[in-house]
Parts: C-alpha cells; structure tokens; sequence
C-alpha cells in the first residue's frame, strides 16, 4: 500500500544522516561505539512485556543499503558527492546482541545493543526502535490476550484498521504474542502464518435472503463453513437460518464448522445460541465472536460463561489500544572505550553507561525472580539495588541466574536469523508460564524486580557527578 | 522493514478472498455492486475529520493484481487453479467516487463508493479501509495540531515510535493535515515531503564536551545548525555553550538557525532560552520545541506565552493517539441496482441503502452550515432530517449546495491520481476556514448537522421495514 522503502537506506530521521555525514567529515565514522535500546514504562498498565521484531530487524541491518534513487534524493536534499560516494557502498557492519524474540522483559532491560562504528550505529536508530517498538508493543497485548483466553481460539483481524502497511508487521506480531492465526492474507504469505477468516455481510445483503445466502456459502465451503449470524437480526433470523441449513448439510452428508456473532451482547447471544444449536442437535458447532474485543472483554466474557470456542480480536491488536506506541528508546553507553550516559534532571532519565548484560534469577520453585542488570565483563551479582531508590536492595542466588541477551553476529556480513514465528510463540508460552501469575494480571499486578549490580551503580554515580561537576553552579 | 507486498493482491483478509471465490464458482463475479466507506465517530473528541489517503489507494487500485509468488501462497491455502487462473489476469475495474484529499467530512458520509463487480469491489474492501481509516486519522490529528500552532512551525518527527512501516503513511498525513515537514526520510522522498531534523543527544555525548560538539557540528553545518540544548543542563549547560558556538560563529562572519529544547518545562525553559538568547544579541535565534508534544500541549505552551517557533511533535501524531484508529466500515449499499442496506438492533448501525451524493451547505457568511446525504439522483434537497432522531429536521438553502463526491474514474485502467500532498494540505486550509470555530475547538466542539434527504429517509425505513417484516415474530 505505501510506496516500497527497501533498501532501508532512507528508514531513517533526517538527522540521522546529518549526523552521519558529520562523523564522516570529522573523520570518526569508525569511532568505536555502544548504543543499547530500552524502555522504561510497561505498555497497558501491565506487569510484563514480550519482545519482538528481532529477526525483522536483523533481515533488514542486512539488506541495508542506498539505491541509486535514494542517493539521487539526498543529493537533493543537499548532501556531497563524496558523501554519497561513501554511502553507495556502506554496509551495516556491527555486532548485533540481544534477547531472542519472544523473551519476557521490564523496563530499563537492554534488549538490543549495537556495537560498531558511530556512523552505522547511528544511522540505523529509527530503524532499530520502529521495528522493536511496534513489534514488542503487539507480542505484548496479544500475549494479554492469550492470558485471558486460556486455550480457546484466537484469530487477528485487525488489518481493516491498522496503522497502514503496519498492520503486516502487526499481524506477525500477534502471533509471536499467542494468536493462532490471522485475516491477514500478505502477512500470512510474509511471515508463514495461519490465515483464517469466515464471511461478510455483504456476502448475506448480496443475496435474495439470509438463508439463501447461507445456503450457497455452505454449499461452497462445506465443512470449514462459518455463518455470520447478524446481518439481520441473531436469534430471530441468523440462528434458525443456520439450524435450517446446518440441517441440510448433514443431510447431504455434509457438515459446517460452527457460527459467528458480531454484534450485541455477546455473553448472551453466545448462551442463547449454543443452547439452540445444542438443543437442535448440533453440539459439534463452534461459536466465533468478534466485535471489539480485547483481553479485558475476553476475560469479562469468560467470566460470564459465555459459550464462546474462538475469539477475533481486531483494532485492539493490531494497533496495540490503548498505549500505540512503546516508549523505546536508543541510547548511546560508550564511545571510543569509554562508557558515557546522559544527564537529566528526572533522575529516573539518567541512562545506564557502558557494555551491559541481563541475568534472570529464578525462585525455589524454579520460577522468575528478579533480573540484574550488570556490566558485561562481571558475573551476576548475588545482590542488586534499585535503579533510583537509594540504599534499597537485595540478595540474589547467582547460581539461579542466567544471561538474556545473546550475540547474533553481525548481520550485514550474512549473519541471517533462523527463527521463525512459530519457536518465538513457543518462547512466549514457556517464559510467561515461569513468570509468577501476580506478574501476570491485569489490575495492579506486581512489580517485578530488575536492579543494578554494585558495579553499575558505581560507574552511573561516577560518570553522573563528574557531568554534573563540569556545570557552572547557577544557571547565567 | 516489513516484507514486500506489492502487487497489493494479498492486502486483504482472508474472508474477502473466500467471498470471491464464492462469487466466482456462482458465476456472480460481475453482478453490479455498489459499496460505500464512511465512518461512525469523530476522532479525538473532535467536531471535524479530515479524509485523507485517496491518491495513494488510487494507485494501489491501479496498481492491484496477484503475483505468481502470492498465487502459489493461494494454492497452498487450498484456492483451486481454474480461480487462480482467472486471479492471475484479474484487474480492479470498478469506478471510483470520493470526497478529495484533505476534505473535511462527518460521520455517516460516504467519503468513498465503488461502482464495479461484486467480486472487485469486495476484493479490495480491506486495502480500501486500511488505507482511509489510517491516513484520514493521522491528517486530522495534524489538522488539530495546526489549529493549535497557528503560524507556528511544525514538524513530524514520529517514526520511530510509528507502527511499523505505517510510519511512512503517517508522515504523508501529517503533511496533508497542516505539517510543513517530516523527520522521516523514506517518507519524504517517496511523497515529495519537506525533510527536517536537528542533532541527537548522541553527537553531544559522543564528543569530549558539549561546547566542543556545539563547535563541531555549527563549523559542519552552519546557518542550519540548531544546538539541542538539554543532553547534560538546558540552562546551566546547553545555553551558555550555545551562546558561546553561536558568537563564535556570527565571529568568523557565519550564524546558526536556533536551539532546541526537549525535555523539561517546555513553557519556563523557552522563555528563559529566549531572553538569554535576547540579552546576548541573538534575537534572530529560532526555538525549537519537542517531546511528549500534541495539540493540547501545543495550545497550553501558547496560552503561557512560550516564545517557541517550531514544534516538533512525534509519536502522537504518527500513531494518532489516543484513538490510534478510525472506525470506518465498507457496507454494500445496492446489488444488481436494487438498494439494499445492513440491519442493526442499534438503530444507529443500519446502513444508507443506494447509491448516495453528499452536498454541503453554506450559511449567509459563506462558512459551512450542514451536509445532506441524499440519492445520487436527485437535486440537494431543501430540506435534511436528522439521521436517527425521528422527526427533527431543518430547512436549507439549496442554491448554497455543493457537491462532495467527485468521479476520479476508473484506476485499473489507467486513471491516475495527478494531486501531490501540497494541493491536498492547500485544500484542508481551505475547507477549515470555511468551517465555523465551534466546530473546530478541542472542548465539547459544536456538533455539525449532517442530515438526510426524505427520498433516502424512506428508502432506508422501507427496506428496513421490509427485512424486519420476514423475521419472525419472537425468537425460537
């Protein structure tokens, strides 16, 4: 739908490449740099996220690059021959580390970092933060959603209103997070994901009458038949329609796969309906509901009792309501050997410097704990502190902990990954059934712990007031 | 960053694909159908919305067909080769009517109707949908944040919290909305969008100190350089090293543009940047203004008194929050020239059957006063009634009509769109000067009268009288 942007050259902010041309023209394009990614607040009011977009990511730092037509654009927009000289033959060089798609994780948590040169490093950040960003944001509401749903279906069918061509990425996405499948033919084909789908309105309006309609659908479709019960009126019309022909079917030899509400109560159309379907003889039929559901009308619904085998889960998915967006961000932890950070004022903005790692630590019944992060070099801790509440701390049993983020090489020199939807899914289950269920509700759940080891804390403290130091005492 | 999918065959759901199959097997594939696109609720509270999206939907009309890789996806998915024989020559023909880009448009409106075959209009609903419903969201929230700003500068700078590739749809409709530039570089040059940005906290932290990475950058970039102030203090820090490059610069005969702010009290921090940068003799210097940024932050920083030039508003723009979503549907509204319409227990949710226009009509000051839907048919009526509530009705001056939908032919055999982003933001202006303030304020905005001719009135309470009298009279 929107005009292609491969190769990727361009998925960048404009000051992305001014400040690439000026590392350029100062000679330190190849200055040695760290840039780690992060967020620092839960989407959704939650207790945990899931990342995703990992091998999005690493296929595209591969296939980066400038055609001739982007190179002709910036020359437009004002940049040198000789620069654009350098940029026809760039290629994404640095080391790739991060936690494997699907992986739980809470703010602060380094989940990609790049190490390279500054230039590369650079010019990639949006590139970096659009996809992680989105793709977390979706794994993690649809991994809500799976929560609330238990072992019943759940279908995406959000693409009608997805943010444009986004709405790919968020099907793919949504099935990371637990979805089973998803309306979404080019994601499907994209990303081999199960494609689902039922039957409009428009299919029932364009006949001379529901059953009519209803008829030919079955007639096509026979067994994989689902029929749209609302396009008139649920119980008077859509469900004795559909009894009528389920009838005929089975008569034919033949059988439907079940029936679908859109509209109305839900909870009670869902009872309503299974009771006819149950007491005319069809106890085999499955009842699909769609219609502005989320993980909060999921569990209300189930609460309720409502009969309901699989949910279609639209807008709320695929655009990732009500947050949109995660905070992501990308910052830069060393430059030439050195770790550095970043001032603020909120000292909960102040970043972490220098090369980091995860560790997660496990309870005694096997279960997550609390996660450190620690400089690279050293071993887990066996205590950490909070990263702004000063003194506040605790010990942990390093022989429980285990690393987080691993090294995928360096894509651009054909480092390319090998994992596909299907083992990202399969994370997700097995690390959100290690997390603790406080964790893990909807209202108010439980912080989960992430600290500082005593070397990290040391070295913020350190780079944080020599900054600090080097301001005059009073504004001018 | 996500996949290809151009040619645009699989931009659809699953169920579309299985309805044309459908249509096909029955030999219905060219029954005429008419389908409208319209939308139930303004977004962000609003009183207006603003269409946007058409030209680049009509390109993908054009442009629409299924490649032998997608066919092949088709196959796996059980489609039998006699239909993927008529997809691999199958090409949109259908006509299309729609409200210009950058129109400013009501619920209920069509702001989009395809006359053409069954199977090719239901084929495209999704990409119709995907394509509106976004970009119409991302320019009306652009046209609040200029109601806001005024003649203030604004820029886009939301990619990298942008839903995926979606990002580059976004900045297009923020240009259309009243933006006058994007960070987004693969968007700019695929749209023909002014491209803009500063520098990153990055550069700053990457160089020995601020005021050396102030130097580098201003002697790299000159009369365009804008110093991001708040990496380490904003005014104990950022400022007097601005002060410093910029008299260096104005020194050695050169200047800078301006400085930016980006985090703390944006409104206190502006007025003392711009009286320092006054007291220093830099009156010329431009303020720049990001971070957490939409139409009512905007209008607060004003109302305070922020001597800001240019706002830079990220991610609630580019993802359209907080609504993220515009709930427009794609209902057939005749089939084989009879008018047909959509039930609904809510009242509200019955569709307008037949082929529609919509006029807009103007007061004695020459601003917009109301909207009739009316039939195609007929003249603008003299008279509207209200959509829902039975009896309320107003009188109007039809000689003040004018028509909204316009033909723009048919894509799929050659009928390209010829208008850029520019004509489109030129004519948003436009209409929302004509469009009285009470409707466009932020609080409680004035509802504006969209009504019902009385031929359409009772067309829709005769069909819909119809289906309701072959229900039966209670539920089974």
């Amino acid at each position: 739908m929107e005009r292609h942007e491969a190769p990727y050259g361009l998925h960048a902010d404009r000051y992305e490449l001014a400040m690439a041309w000026s590392y350029w023209k100062d000679g330190r394009a190849d200055e040695p740099a760290v840039f780690d990614t992060f967020f620092r607040k839960l989407p959704f009011g939650g207790g945990f996220a899931v990342a995703a977009g990992l091998p999005v990511l690493l296929e595209a730092l591969a296939d980066f690059r400038f055609s001739e037509d982007q190179l002709a654009f910036l020359e437009r927009d004002g940049f040198g021959s000789d620069f654009l000289d350098y940029l026809r033959t760039f290629r994404f060089g640095a080391e790739v580390e991060a936690v494997p798609e699907g992986e739980v994780v809470f703010p602060l948590e380094p989940i990609l970092r790049l190490s390279g040169g500054l230039l590369e490093c650079q010019l990639v950040e949006t590139l970096v933060l659009n996809t992680l960003n989105f793709q977390s944001l979706v794994a993690t509401k649809a991994a809500r959603c799976r929560e609330a749903a238990g072992d019943r279906g759940l279908s995406e069918f959000g693409l009608r209103r997805a943010q444009g061509a986004g709405g790919h990425a968020a099907s793919r996405a949504a099935c990371v997070g637990g979805f089973d499948s998803t309306s979404n033919m080019a994601a499907a084909h994209a990303y081999g994901l199960r494609a689902a789908g039922t039957m409009a309105h428009s299919f029932v309006q364009s006949c001379d009458s529901e059953r009519e309609a209803f008829r030919r659908f079955a007639a096509l479709h026979g067994a994989s038949t689902v029929l749209l019960l609302d396009t008139y009126d649920t119980l008077r019309s859509g469900l004795p329609n559909a009894l009528e022909v389920a009838a005929e079917q089975r008569e034919a030899g033949a059988g439907i796969l079940g029936v679908r509400l859109d509209s109305g109560d839900l909870a009670y159309l869902a009872k309503e309906v299974r009771k006819g379907l149950d007491e005319a003889g069809f106890p085999e039929l499955k009842i699909v509901a769609s219609n502005q559901l989320d993980e909060q009308v999921i569990q209300s619904l189930l609460l309720q009792g409502a009969p309901i085998d699989l949910f279609g889960v639209g807008t709320a998915v695929a655009v990732g309501r009500p947050d949109a967006a995660l905070d992501g961000v990308y910052k830069l932890a060393e430059i030439d050997g050195r770790p550095c950070l970043k001032l603020s004022e909120n000292v909960e903005k102040i970043t972490l410097p220098g090369r980091k790692q995860v560790s997660r630590y496990r309870d005694g019944d096997g279960r997550f704990l609390a996660d450190a992060i620690h400089l690279a070099g050293e071993p887990p801790p066996d205590r950490i502190w909070h990263p702004h509440e000063a003194g506040k701390n605790r010990s942990l049993d390093p022989s429980t902990a285990e690393p987080l983020l691993r090294s995928y090489g360096r894509p651009g020199q054909g480092s390319r990954p090998e994992e596909g939807v299907e083992e990202a899914a399969a994370r997700v289950r097995e690390r959100l059934a290690d997390l603790p269920p406080e964790h893990r509700r909807f209202e108010n759940p439980h912080v989960y712990k992430v600290g500082l080891s005593p070397a990290l804390l040391a070295l913020r403290e350190e780079l944080a007031d020599r900054e600090r130091t080097e301001l005059p005492a009073t504004a001018p």
